[in-house]
């Protein structure tokens, strides 16, 4: 059981999603727990203020260090154990699946989420890790934590229904994931390769194997440097990227 | 005003995100519009089956082709001009601020959202763009499509309330943002830089680039061969990505 606690200024906006399909089945089966906490109880005016004009001019709004560092504190008191704190930022370390699999094993994550054009610069010191999903600018962190929730679950002993390994796929093997197809084996005139209908075990997996290397060579070259690769298949590897280096002259 | 029609089998999901906030706000204001869409409405039996079996054997299931295709074509035609349809699968091209930019000029989107362990391979031939979020699995398309319509929305006119404009912030300039601060100036004991409370301007305006500089050396030095550099900048960032491999040994 992992407990998941999300510090935002919408905390209504988490159940829909962690109610449907692996995650609201996941939750039902006591593997994870969320609490969503609304900052703004963290206020003590009257209109309950949670930002503020940043120092120097410049346009839009900062979160104010005060709700944070107080809510933070209140949060760690809320159950056992201080959870690890992550916040997201363009600065932060890049998301991914090593990132994924190693907070999978922590009892406790707490999210703090930002809004407006940033937060205060002295609340990061609250950040036991800082992520960042991607070189893109979203409103708030409150997807980020989803994205973060949703890869961390999948990966925890039965959050997948029919009990399959999540590490049998893309990324876990430096690959790509090869091409699959499923019914019927002829769509509207688009035939599935016919290796896939032999019955013939083995070379179904030299194909799929082949069909890894390809795909990741032509779309994602860059994750092949981590990739265990034979001779002939870096040689088939090099064969697609000088193909495209070719088309693109 | 742009249109997203989104295809899942999750329709329910996106309306308590696309309501608050920023989102909520832009959708009065009619900036953009949204219609999900239910994949199971385009299959044929009682059980309202959207997956199978891969061929060739393997964990999981995949969804069908039939019900995308047909789903696809249909949702095309619910209103004018076909739209730019965008489908999701680690092999895509990594979602990012100018992807973003060049999505928010367009009309209309469509998003088609996949499940279970994949898809038919044959259904991307309907895909105008294959994106991805990043190095990460996620139990489907769903998280990614809120991602792109909330960085899609953010830079249309009006949307951000103040009218600040969203070109001054990260990653426009191929530089992090500096640090921000807001009141109060010393917050137990954590004091805001004193030359951001000085009220000159020019100083103001040098220490943050300096400090846009500094922040994208140390975090994210991969950027900085997109970024104009004077020769001292230049030379800054190269001391800070120096000090840093000197810590590491």
């Amino acid at each position: 059981m992992i407990r998941f606690d999300i510090l935002s200024v919408f905390p209504d906006i988490f159940e829909s999603y962690l109610t449907a399909s692996i995650m609201g089945r996941a939750r039902n089966a006591a593997i994870y727990e969320y609490h969503a906490y609304d900052l703004r109880d963290w206020t003590h005016d009257r209109h309950r203020t949670v930002d503020d004009a940043p120092f120097g001019g410049g346009q839009g709004m900062l979160m104010k260090p005060a709700p944070i560092f107080e809510a933070v504190e209140a949060i760690d008191k809320m159950a056992e154990g201080k959870p690890h704190t992550v916040f997201f930022s363009p600065c932060g370390r890049p998301f991914d699946q090593e990132v994924a699999q190693r907070l999978s094993e922590l009892p406790r994550i707490l999210f703090v989420c930002g809004r407006y054009e940033g937060m205060d610069e002295r609340v990061y010191e609250l950040a036991d890790e800082t992520l960042s999903l991607g070189d893109f600018v979203l409103t708030g962190g409150e997807l980020p934590a989803l994205c973060v929730m949703d890869a961390v679950v999948r990966l925890l002993p039965g959050a997948l229904g029919d009990e399959m390994s999540a590490k049998d796929e893309s990324f876990s093997k430096g690959l790509l994931e090869y091409a699959q197809y499923t019914r019927p084996a002829s769509y509207a005139g688009r035939e599935v390769p016919a290796v896939l209908l032999s019955g013939d075990h083995a070379r179904i997996a030299a194909w799929r194997r082949e069909n890894a290397v390809e795909r990741t060579a032509q779309w994602r070259p860059d994750l092949l440097e981590g990739a265990q690769l034979t001779e002939s298949e870096r040689a088939l590897a090099q064969k697609i990227m000088h193909a495209d280096d070719c088309e693109e002259v």
